[in-house]
Protein backbone atom coordinates (compact mmCIF):
# COMPACT_ATOMS: atom_id res chain seq x y z
CA UNK A 1 0.00 0.00 0.00
CA UNK A 2 1.31 3.56 -0.79
CA UNK A 3 0.52 6.75 0.93
CA UNK A 4 0.42 9.71 -2.04
CA UNK A 5 0.69 13.06 -0.17
CA UNK A 6 -0.21 16.16 -2.68
CA UNK A 7 0.26 19.65 -2.33
CA UNK A 8 -3.13 21.05 -4.11
CA UNK A 9 -3.75 24.92 -5.47
CA UNK A 10 -6.76 26.18 -6.91
CA UNK A 11 -9.45 28.79 -7.69
CA UNK A 12 -12.03 27.97 -5.32
CA UNK A 13 -14.13 30.19 -7.81
CA UNK A 14 -16.33 27.53 -9.84
CA UNK A 15 -16.63 25.37 -7.04
CA UNK A 16 -18.92 24.27 -3.98
CA UNK A 17 -16.06 24.28 -1.41
CA UNK A 18 -13.52 21.16 -0.94
CA UNK A 19 -16.01 18.58 0.34
CA UNK A 20 -17.58 15.82 -1.70
CA UNK A 21 -21.23 16.44 -1.96
CA UNK A 22 -23.37 14.82 -4.46
CA UNK A 23 -24.67 16.51 -7.88
CA UNK A 24 -22.08 18.99 -6.84
CA UNK A 25 -18.53 20.15 -8.37
CA UNK A 26 -15.86 20.28 -5.42
CA UNK A 27 -12.55 19.70 -5.01
CA UNK A 28 -12.22 16.59 -3.49
CA UNK A 29 -15.26 15.08 -5.61
CA UNK A 30 -12.68 15.65 -9.02
CA UNK A 31 -9.66 14.86 -7.25
CA UNK A 32 -11.54 11.67 -6.02
CA UNK A 33 -13.13 10.70 -9.12
CA UNK A 34 -9.67 11.26 -11.23
CA UNK A 35 -7.98 8.72 -8.59
CA UNK A 36 -10.54 6.18 -8.78
CA UNK A 37 -10.57 5.98 -12.69
CA UNK A 38 -6.55 5.90 -12.47
CA UNK A 39 -6.31 3.09 -9.91
CA UNK A 40 -9.86 1.24 -10.46
CA UNK A 41 -9.85 1.25 -6.31
CA UNK A 42 -12.97 2.71 -4.22
CA UNK A 43 -10.80 5.49 -2.51
CA UNK A 44 -11.07 8.51 -1.13
CA UNK A 45 -8.47 11.78 -1.18
CA UNK A 46 -8.30 13.38 2.33
CA UNK A 47 -7.50 17.07 2.67
CA UNK A 48 -6.23 19.08 5.16
CA UNK A 49 -8.52 21.72 5.47
CA UNK A 50 -12.00 21.91 4.46
CA UNK A 51 -12.31 24.61 2.64
CA UNK A 52 -16.02 26.65 1.71
CA UNK A 53 -17.66 27.00 -1.38
CA UNK A 54 -15.43 30.04 -3.63
CA UNK A 55 -12.53 29.83 -0.91
CA UNK A 56 -9.19 28.99 -3.00
CA UNK A 57 -5.86 27.61 -2.29
CA UNK A 58 -1.87 28.18 -2.71
CA UNK A 59 -0.78 25.18 -0.96
CA UNK A 60 -3.93 22.41 0.71
CA UNK A 61 -2.16 19.24 1.22
CA UNK A 62 -4.27 16.23 0.64
CA UNK A 63 -3.26 12.32 0.57
CA UNK A 64 -4.84 8.87 -0.73
CA UNK A 65 -4.09 5.50 -0.11
CA UNK A 66 -3.03 2.98 -2.74
CA UNK A 67 -1.86 -0.48 -4.30
CA UNK A 68 -1.69 1.20 -8.00
CA UNK A 69 1.69 0.99 -9.25
CA UNK A 70 1.70 4.36 -10.33
CA UNK A 71 4.81 6.67 -8.64
CA UNK A 72 4.01 9.86 -7.30
CA UNK A 73 5.37 11.81 -10.25
CA UNK A 74 3.07 10.00 -12.37
CA UNK A 75 -0.30 10.58 -10.57
CA UNK A 76 0.93 14.45 -10.40
CA UNK A 77 0.85 14.29 -14.29
CA UNK A 78 -2.35 12.25 -14.71
CA UNK A 79 -3.97 14.49 -12.27
CA UNK A 80 -2.70 17.95 -14.16
CA UNK A 81 -3.59 16.27 -17.36
CA UNK A 82 -7.37 15.14 -16.12
CA UNK A 83 -8.26 17.90 -13.49
CA UNK A 84 -9.75 21.23 -14.76
CA UNK A 85 -7.03 23.55 -15.09
CA UNK A 86 -8.54 25.20 -11.80
CA UNK A 87 -7.10 22.83 -9.67
CA UNK A 88 -3.39 21.78 -10.10
CA UNK A 89 -1.69 19.64 -8.40
CA UNK A 90 1.90 21.50 -7.48
CA UNK A 91 3.45 18.25 -5.99
CA UNK A 92 2.64 14.57 -5.28
CA UNK A 93 5.26 12.28 -3.51
CA UNK A 94 5.26 9.11 -1.47
CA UNK A 95 5.02 9.14 2.55
CA UNK A 96 4.97 6.84 5.28
CA UNK A 97 2.19 4.85 6.04
CA UNK A 98 0.95 6.84 9.43
CA UNK A 99 0.70 10.41 7.27
CA UNK A 100 -3.00 12.02 7.46
CA UNK A 101 -3.40 15.21 5.61
CA UNK A 102 -5.69 15.88 7.93
CA UNK A 103 -5.44 14.44 11.56
CA UNK A 104 -1.29 15.57 11.45
CA UNK A 105 -1.71 18.76 10.45
CA UNK A 106 0.22 21.38 13.05
CA UNK A 107 -0.42 24.46 11.58
CA UNK A 108 -2.25 26.36 9.10
CA UNK A 109 -1.82 29.49 7.71
CA UNK A 110 -4.57 31.69 5.78
CA UNK A 111 -4.62 34.82 3.79
CA UNK A 112 -7.02 37.14 3.45
CA UNK A 113 -6.60 39.88 0.55
CA UNK A 114 -8.78 43.15 0.85
CA UNK A 115 -8.27 45.49 -2.28
CA UNK A 116 -8.70 49.41 -1.05
CA UNK A 117 -8.42 51.09 -4.32
CA UNK A 118 -11.75 52.84 -6.04
CA UNK A 119 -11.71 50.44 -8.86
CA UNK A 120 -10.36 46.60 -8.93
CA UNK A 121 -8.10 45.18 -11.72
CA UNK A 122 -10.83 42.83 -13.82
CA UNK A 123 -7.86 40.14 -13.37
CA UNK A 124 -8.47 40.50 -9.54
CA UNK A 125 -12.09 40.61 -9.31
CA UNK A 126 -12.55 36.62 -7.75
CA UNK A 127 -9.20 37.07 -5.85
CA UNK A 128 -10.04 40.07 -3.48
CA UNK A 129 -12.44 41.38 -1.60
CA UNK A 130 -13.08 45.13 -2.52
CA UNK A 131 -13.05 47.92 0.56
CA UNK A 132 -13.12 50.80 -1.08
CA UNK A 133 -13.70 52.76 2.12
CA UNK A 134 -11.64 54.67 4.70
CA UNK A 135 -10.25 52.49 7.34
CA UNK A 136 -7.82 53.33 10.64
CA UNK A 137 -5.45 51.13 9.80
CA UNK A 138 -3.07 51.52 13.02
CA UNK A 139 -6.17 50.06 14.87
CA UNK A 140 -6.55 47.23 12.81
CA UNK A 141 -2.96 46.49 13.19
CA UNK A 142 -3.49 46.53 16.85
CA UNK A 143 -6.71 44.13 16.58
CA UNK A 144 -4.96 41.75 14.56
CA UNK A 145 -2.37 40.96 17.17
CA UNK A 146 -4.72 40.55 20.22
CA UNK A 147 -6.13 37.18 18.11
CA UNK A 148 -2.61 35.97 19.23
CA UNK A 149 -2.81 33.06 21.99
CA UNK A 150 -4.90 30.35 22.81
CA UNK A 151 -8.71 32.09 23.37
CA UNK A 152 -12.58 30.51 23.05
CA UNK A 153 -13.84 31.29 19.52
CA UNK A 154 -17.20 30.70 20.23
CA UNK A 155 -18.09 34.69 18.90
CA UNK A 156 -15.86 33.80 15.99
CA UNK A 157 -17.65 30.75 14.59
CA UNK A 158 -20.54 29.99 12.42
CA UNK A 159 -23.61 29.81 14.30
CA UNK A 160 -25.73 26.15 13.44
CA UNK A 161 -28.47 27.60 15.23
CA UNK A 162 -28.63 24.70 17.91
CA UNK A 163 -27.28 26.44 21.03
CA UNK A 164 -27.33 22.79 22.24
CA UNK A 165 -24.44 22.03 20.14
CA UNK A 166 -23.08 24.99 19.94
CA UNK A 167 -22.49 24.67 24.01
CA UNK A 168 -21.30 21.93 23.32
CA UNK A 169 -18.72 22.39 20.75
CA UNK A 170 -14.82 22.65 21.60
CA UNK A 171 -14.11 26.33 20.40
CA UNK A 172 -11.29 26.78 22.15
CA UNK A 173 -8.50 27.20 19.46
CA UNK A 174 -4.54 28.56 19.36
CA UNK A 175 -3.38 30.67 16.71
CA UNK A 176 0.51 31.31 16.94
CA UNK A 177 0.59 34.81 14.13
CA UNK A 178 -2.27 37.14 13.46
CA UNK A 179 -0.98 39.96 11.31
CA UNK A 180 -2.38 42.67 8.98
CA UNK A 181 0.24 43.60 6.20
CA UNK A 182 -0.75 46.51 4.25
CA UNK A 183 0.52 47.68 1.09
CA UNK A 184 0.72 51.14 -0.26
CA UNK A 185 1.91 51.10 -3.93
CA UNK A 186 -0.80 47.81 -4.54
CA UNK A 187 -3.82 49.59 -2.16
CA UNK A 188 -3.95 46.04 -0.53
CA UNK A 189 -4.47 44.72 2.87
CA UNK A 190 -3.61 40.91 3.34
CA UNK A 191 -4.32 39.56 6.52
CA UNK A 192 -2.16 36.44 7.56
CA UNK A 193 -2.84 34.06 9.97
CA UNK A 194 -1.44 30.77 11.37
CA UNK A 195 -2.84 28.55 13.94
CA UNK A 196 -3.26 24.69 14.70
CA UNK A 197 -6.76 24.96 13.34
CA UNK A 198 -9.91 26.82 13.06
CA UNK A 199 -13.96 26.57 13.39
CA UNK A 200 -16.11 26.76 10.28
CA UNK A 201 -16.18 30.75 9.34
CA UNK A 202 -13.72 31.74 11.83
CA UNK A 203 -11.36 33.51 9.89
CA UNK A 204 -13.93 35.21 7.85
CA UNK A 205 -14.84 36.75 11.27
CA UNK A 206 -12.28 37.60 12.31
CA UNK A 207 -11.88 39.30 9.17
CA UNK A 208 -15.04 40.58 9.28
CA UNK A 209 -14.51 41.98 12.98
CA UNK A 210 -10.87 44.00 11.91
CA UNK A 211 -13.41 45.21 9.43
CA UNK A 212 -15.16 46.82 11.73
CA UNK A 213 -12.79 48.01 14.26
CA UNK A 214 -11.18 49.56 10.87
CA UNK A 215 -14.65 51.59 10.44
CA UNK A 216 -14.77 52.65 14.46
CA UNK A 217 -17.78 50.28 14.56
CA UNK A 218 -15.63 48.26 17.55
CA UNK A 219 -12.17 48.96 19.51
CA UNK A 220 -9.36 46.80 19.62
CA UNK A 221 -10.25 47.29 23.65
CA UNK A 222 -13.54 45.25 22.93
CA UNK A 223 -12.05 42.05 21.96
CA UNK A 224 -11.53 40.67 25.40
CA UNK A 225 -14.95 41.01 25.91
CA UNK A 226 -16.28 39.46 22.37
CA UNK A 227 -14.24 36.24 23.55
CA UNK A 228 -15.71 36.23 26.82
CA UNK A 229 -19.63 36.83 25.88
CA UNK A 230 -19.80 33.87 23.56
CA UNK A 231 -22.11 35.73 21.26
CA UNK A 232 -21.55 35.38 17.54
CA UNK A 233 -24.02 38.25 16.88
CA UNK A 234 -21.41 40.70 18.52
CA UNK A 235 -18.67 40.35 16.74
CA UNK A 236 -18.27 41.25 12.80
CA UNK A 237 -20.05 39.62 9.87
CA UNK A 238 -18.45 36.54 7.83
CA UNK A 239 -16.87 38.59 5.11
CA UNK A 240 -16.96 37.15 1.33
CA UNK A 241 -15.25 33.56 0.35
CA UNK A 242 -13.38 34.47 -2.43
CA UNK A 243 -10.83 36.66 -0.42
CA UNK A 244 -9.56 34.26 1.51
CA UNK A 245 -6.87 31.50 0.34
CA UNK A 246 -5.29 28.23 2.26
CA UNK A 247 -1.68 29.36 2.09
CA UNK A 248 0.53 26.22 3.45
CA UNK A 249 -0.15 23.04 6.14
CA UNK A 250 2.77 21.77 7.85
CA UNK A 251 2.94 18.85 9.07
CA UNK A 252 5.51 17.22 11.77
CA UNK A 253 8.52 14.47 11.47
CA UNK A 254 8.80 15.70 7.30
CA UNK A 255 12.38 13.07 7.68
CA UNK A 256 9.42 10.42 7.25
CA UNK A 257 8.66 11.09 4.52
CA UNK A 258 10.05 7.96 2.12
CA UNK A 259 11.57 8.52 -1.28
CA UNK A 260 9.78 8.72 -4.20
CA UNK A 261 9.60 5.68 -6.12
CA UNK A 262 11.58 5.33 -9.18
CA UNK B 1 -21.99 68.50 -27.19
CA UNK B 2 -19.10 67.03 -25.02
CA UNK B 3 -16.60 64.25 -26.14
CA UNK B 4 -15.46 62.13 -23.23
CA UNK B 5 -12.54 60.04 -23.45
CA UNK B 6 -12.39 56.60 -21.65
CA UNK B 7 -9.26 54.15 -20.15
CA UNK B 8 -10.64 50.79 -19.70
CA UNK B 9 -9.40 47.68 -18.52
CA UNK B 10 -11.02 44.43 -19.40
CA UNK B 11 -10.90 40.87 -19.22
CA UNK B 12 -11.32 39.30 -22.42
CA UNK B 13 -11.98 35.66 -21.99
CA UNK B 14 -15.88 36.16 -21.60
CA UNK B 15 -16.59 38.22 -24.84
CA UNK B 16 -16.28 37.97 -28.57
CA UNK B 17 -14.09 40.66 -28.30
CA UNK B 18 -14.31 44.29 -28.76
CA UNK B 19 -16.54 45.02 -31.81
CA UNK B 20 -20.69 44.78 -31.55
CA UNK B 21 -21.85 42.29 -32.79
CA UNK B 22 -25.51 41.38 -32.96
CA UNK B 23 -26.76 38.50 -30.16
CA UNK B 24 -23.06 38.19 -28.67
CA UNK B 25 -21.63 39.88 -25.68
CA UNK B 26 -18.82 42.67 -26.57
CA UNK B 27 -16.80 44.95 -24.86
CA UNK B 28 -17.76 47.44 -27.14
CA UNK B 29 -21.72 46.23 -27.12
CA UNK B 30 -21.84 46.59 -23.24
CA UNK B 31 -20.14 50.03 -23.18
CA UNK B 32 -22.88 51.41 -25.83
CA UNK B 33 -25.63 50.04 -24.31
CA UNK B 34 -24.94 51.46 -20.71
CA UNK B 35 -24.11 54.80 -22.14
CA UNK B 36 -27.29 54.41 -24.20
CA UNK B 37 -29.77 53.65 -21.13
CA UNK B 38 -27.59 56.78 -19.24
CA UNK B 39 -27.97 59.38 -21.94
CA UNK B 40 -31.45 58.59 -24.00
CA UNK B 41 -29.20 59.24 -26.92
CA UNK B 42 -28.32 56.98 -29.77
CA UNK B 43 -24.84 57.06 -29.37
CA UNK B 44 -21.78 54.66 -29.94
CA UNK B 45 -18.46 54.32 -27.61
CA UNK B 46 -15.37 54.04 -30.57
CA UNK B 47 -11.74 52.05 -29.30
CA UNK B 48 -8.76 52.90 -30.12
CA UNK B 49 -8.22 49.04 -30.83
CA UNK B 50 -10.53 46.28 -31.40
CA UNK B 51 -9.46 43.56 -29.90
CA UNK B 52 -10.25 39.69 -30.95
CA UNK B 53 -12.01 37.70 -28.83
CA UNK B 54 -10.38 36.52 -25.80
CA UNK B 55 -8.05 39.40 -25.91
CA UNK B 56 -7.39 41.17 -22.75
CA UNK B 57 -6.84 45.48 -21.96
CA UNK B 58 -5.18 47.08 -19.56
CA UNK B 59 -5.43 50.44 -20.83
CA UNK B 60 -7.35 50.28 -24.02
CA UNK B 61 -9.28 53.99 -24.94
CA UNK B 62 -12.50 54.86 -26.15
CA UNK B 63 -14.83 58.08 -26.47
CA UNK B 64 -17.91 58.89 -26.90
CA UNK B 65 -20.19 62.17 -27.57
CA UNK B 66 -23.37 63.09 -25.84
CA UNK B 67 -25.08 65.60 -25.18
CA UNK B 68 -25.90 64.84 -21.10
CA UNK B 69 -25.17 67.02 -18.20
CA UNK B 70 -23.49 63.88 -16.47
CA UNK B 71 -19.63 64.97 -15.98
CA UNK B 72 -16.91 62.38 -16.60
CA UNK B 73 -16.81 61.40 -13.52
CA UNK B 74 -19.75 61.08 -13.01
CA UNK B 75 -20.18 58.95 -16.32
CA UNK B 76 -17.10 57.08 -14.65
CA UNK B 77 -18.93 55.97 -11.45
CA UNK B 78 -21.70 54.88 -13.40
CA UNK B 79 -20.04 52.48 -15.76
CA UNK B 80 -18.20 50.73 -12.86
CA UNK B 81 -21.59 50.01 -11.08
CA UNK B 82 -23.40 49.27 -14.14
CA UNK B 83 -20.39 47.09 -16.42
CA UNK B 84 -19.90 43.32 -15.33
CA UNK B 85 -16.70 43.76 -13.08
CA UNK B 86 -14.79 41.74 -16.41
CA UNK B 87 -14.79 45.40 -17.36
CA UNK B 88 -14.15 48.77 -16.24
CA UNK B 89 -13.67 52.27 -16.45
CA UNK B 90 -10.32 53.38 -15.04
CA UNK B 91 -10.19 56.36 -15.59
CA UNK B 92 -13.05 59.13 -18.20
CA UNK B 93 -12.24 62.52 -18.93
CA UNK B 94 -13.64 65.33 -20.93
CA UNK B 95 -11.31 65.81 -23.91
CA UNK B 96 -11.78 68.62 -26.90
CA UNK B 97 -14.24 68.00 -29.38
CA UNK B 98 -11.72 66.28 -32.49
CA UNK B 99 -10.53 63.72 -30.15
CA UNK B 100 -11.38 60.42 -32.09
CA UNK B 101 -9.59 56.93 -30.26
CA UNK B 102 -8.96 55.31 -32.98
CA UNK B 103 -8.10 57.87 -35.78
CA UNK B 104 -5.83 59.87 -33.55
CA UNK B 105 -4.09 57.10 -31.93
CA UNK B 106 -0.01 57.34 -32.94
CA UNK B 107 1.11 54.35 -31.10
CA UNK B 108 -0.32 51.32 -29.51
CA UNK B 109 1.05 49.10 -27.24
CA UNK B 110 0.45 45.19 -26.72
CA UNK B 111 1.75 42.67 -24.63
CA UNK B 112 1.85 38.61 -24.98
CA UNK B 113 2.51 37.05 -22.11
CA UNK B 114 4.25 33.03 -21.72
CA UNK B 115 4.53 30.68 -19.09
CA UNK B 116 6.96 28.57 -19.44
CA UNK B 117 6.93 26.47 -15.96
CA UNK B 118 5.65 22.84 -15.50
CA UNK B 119 2.24 23.55 -13.68
CA UNK B 120 0.27 27.18 -14.56
CA UNK B 121 -1.03 28.58 -11.50
CA UNK B 122 -4.93 27.97 -11.95
CA UNK B 123 -5.10 31.83 -11.14
CA UNK B 124 -3.46 32.51 -14.16
CA UNK B 125 -4.35 30.10 -16.41
CA UNK B 126 -6.62 32.38 -18.28
CA UNK B 127 -4.12 34.95 -18.62
CA UNK B 128 -1.52 33.56 -19.70
CA UNK B 129 -0.01 31.21 -22.87
CA UNK B 130 1.12 27.36 -21.16
CA UNK B 131 4.35 26.89 -23.24
CA UNK B 132 6.19 24.22 -21.11
CA UNK B 133 8.84 23.54 -23.88
CA UNK B 134 12.44 24.28 -23.86
CA UNK B 135 13.46 27.15 -26.22
CA UNK B 136 16.40 29.50 -27.57
CA UNK B 137 15.97 32.02 -25.68
CA UNK B 138 18.97 33.97 -27.43
CA UNK B 139 17.60 33.48 -30.75
CA UNK B 140 14.14 34.19 -30.33
CA UNK B 141 15.37 38.13 -27.95
CA UNK B 142 17.36 38.25 -31.66
CA UNK B 143 14.68 37.27 -33.95
CA UNK B 144 12.28 40.26 -31.76
CA UNK B 145 14.54 43.03 -32.51
CA UNK B 146 14.27 42.22 -35.95
CA UNK B 147 10.58 43.45 -36.09
CA UNK B 148 11.48 46.94 -35.53
CA UNK B 149 11.08 49.24 -38.27
CA UNK B 150 8.68 49.33 -41.28
CA UNK B 151 7.74 46.84 -43.19
CA UNK B 152 5.56 44.26 -45.08
CA UNK B 153 3.41 42.55 -42.55
CA UNK B 154 1.82 40.84 -45.11
CA UNK B 155 3.06 37.41 -44.15
CA UNK B 156 1.65 38.06 -40.28
CA UNK B 157 -1.49 39.26 -41.36
CA UNK B 158 -4.93 37.07 -41.03
CA UNK B 159 -5.31 35.61 -44.61
CA UNK B 160 -8.95 36.81 -45.53
CA UNK B 161 -9.17 33.71 -47.85
CA UNK B 162 -9.77 35.93 -51.00
CA UNK B 163 -6.28 36.74 -52.56
CA UNK B 164 -7.84 39.89 -54.26
CA UNK B 165 -8.75 41.51 -51.14
CA UNK B 166 -5.74 40.90 -49.74
CA UNK B 167 -3.41 42.52 -52.17
CA UNK B 168 -5.40 45.44 -52.02
CA UNK B 169 -4.48 46.02 -48.31
CA UNK B 170 -1.92 48.06 -47.53
CA UNK B 171 0.23 45.94 -44.99
CA UNK B 172 3.28 48.09 -44.78
CA UNK B 173 3.35 48.62 -40.96
CA UNK B 174 6.18 50.83 -38.39
CA UNK B 175 7.08 48.74 -35.36
CA UNK B 176 8.88 51.47 -32.55
CA UNK B 177 9.71 48.59 -30.18
CA UNK B 178 9.57 44.87 -30.35
CA UNK B 179 11.59 43.28 -27.22
CA UNK B 180 11.32 39.92 -25.76
CA UNK B 181 11.52 40.54 -21.71
CA UNK B 182 12.73 36.95 -19.88
CA UNK B 183 12.09 36.37 -16.32
CA UNK B 184 13.88 33.46 -14.96
CA UNK B 185 12.24 33.09 -11.61
CA UNK B 186 8.56 33.63 -12.52
CA UNK B 187 9.48 31.50 -15.46
CA UNK B 188 7.44 34.08 -17.53
CA UNK B 189 8.12 35.67 -21.22
CA UNK B 190 6.59 38.78 -21.60
CA UNK B 191 6.66 40.28 -25.63
CA UNK B 192 6.50 43.93 -25.84
CA UNK B 193 5.46 45.60 -29.00
CA UNK B 194 4.89 49.20 -30.06
CA UNK B 195 3.82 50.24 -32.90
CA UNK B 196 1.52 53.03 -35.23
CA UNK B 197 -1.29 50.04 -35.75
CA UNK B 198 -1.43 46.59 -36.55
CA UNK B 199 -3.14 43.96 -38.80
CA UNK B 200 -5.81 41.58 -37.67
CA UNK B 201 -3.93 39.02 -35.63
CA UNK B 202 -0.37 40.43 -36.71
CA UNK B 203 1.02 40.61 -32.73
CA UNK B 204 -0.65 36.89 -32.36
CA UNK B 205 1.69 35.51 -35.55
CA UNK B 206 4.80 37.42 -35.39
CA UNK B 207 4.77 35.73 -31.28
CA UNK B 208 3.88 32.36 -33.17
CA UNK B 209 7.18 33.40 -35.25
CA UNK B 210 9.18 34.14 -32.42
CA UNK B 211 8.06 30.45 -31.16
CA UNK B 212 8.90 28.56 -34.32
CA UNK B 213 12.52 30.17 -33.53
CA UNK B 214 12.76 29.29 -30.54
CA UNK B 215 12.11 25.95 -30.89
CA UNK B 216 14.57 26.15 -33.90
CA UNK B 217 11.90 25.58 -36.93
CA UNK B 218 13.03 29.04 -38.31
CA UNK B 219 16.01 31.17 -37.95
CA UNK B 220 16.32 35.31 -37.24
CA UNK B 221 18.19 34.92 -40.45
CA UNK B 222 14.63 33.78 -41.87
CA UNK B 223 12.86 37.11 -41.03
CA UNK B 224 13.56 39.59 -43.80
CA UNK B 225 12.53 36.25 -46.10
CA UNK B 226 9.51 36.33 -44.49
CA UNK B 227 8.57 39.79 -45.31
CA UNK B 228 9.57 39.49 -48.41
CA UNK B 229 7.89 36.17 -49.79
CA UNK B 230 3.99 37.47 -48.49
CA UNK B 231 2.60 34.59 -48.01
CA UNK B 232 1.32 34.24 -43.96
CA UNK B 233 1.63 30.27 -44.55
CA UNK B 234 5.37 30.23 -44.11
CA UNK B 235 5.20 32.91 -40.87
CA UNK B 236 4.66 30.74 -37.38
CA UNK B 237 0.82 30.42 -36.49
CA UNK B 238 -1.50 32.69 -34.43
CA UNK B 239 -1.17 31.91 -30.95
CA UNK B 240 -4.13 31.59 -28.93
CA UNK B 241 -5.42 35.04 -27.85
CA UNK B 242 -5.87 34.79 -23.93
CA UNK B 243 -1.85 35.58 -23.43
CA UNK B 244 -2.93 38.88 -24.91
CA UNK B 245 -3.18 42.28 -23.59
CA UNK B 246 -3.86 46.01 -24.98
CA UNK B 247 -1.61 47.60 -22.76
CA UNK B 248 -1.78 51.56 -23.56
CA UNK B 249 -2.94 53.85 -26.22
CA UNK B 250 -0.76 56.73 -27.06
CA UNK B 251 -2.28 60.21 -28.46
CA UNK B 252 -0.51 63.90 -29.30
CA UNK B 253 -1.32 66.82 -27.80
CA UNK B 254 -2.64 66.20 -24.58
CA UNK B 255 -2.68 69.89 -23.82
CA UNK B 256 -6.17 70.06 -26.43
CA UNK B 257 -8.11 67.63 -22.99
CA UNK B 258 -10.65 70.38 -21.23
CA UNK B 259 -9.99 70.41 -17.40
CA UNK B 260 -12.85 67.83 -16.64
CA UNK B 261 -16.34 69.55 -15.30
CA UNK B 262 -17.02 70.19 -11.57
Amino acid sequence: MHNIKLTLAYDGSDFHGWQIQPGQATIQGALTDIVRKLTQEKLTVHGAGRTDAGVHALGQVAHFKTQSGLSAGEFQRAFNALLPPSIRALTAEEVGPDFHARWQALAKTYHYRIFRGAVVPPFERRYVLHYPYSLDLPRMIEAARLFEGEHDFFSFAASTGSEEDDRERATLRAIYRSELVASEESHTLTYVVRGRSFLRFMVRKMVGTLLEVGRGRLAPADLPALFERRDPSRSGPTVPPHGLYLVSVEYPDPAASLEPRP
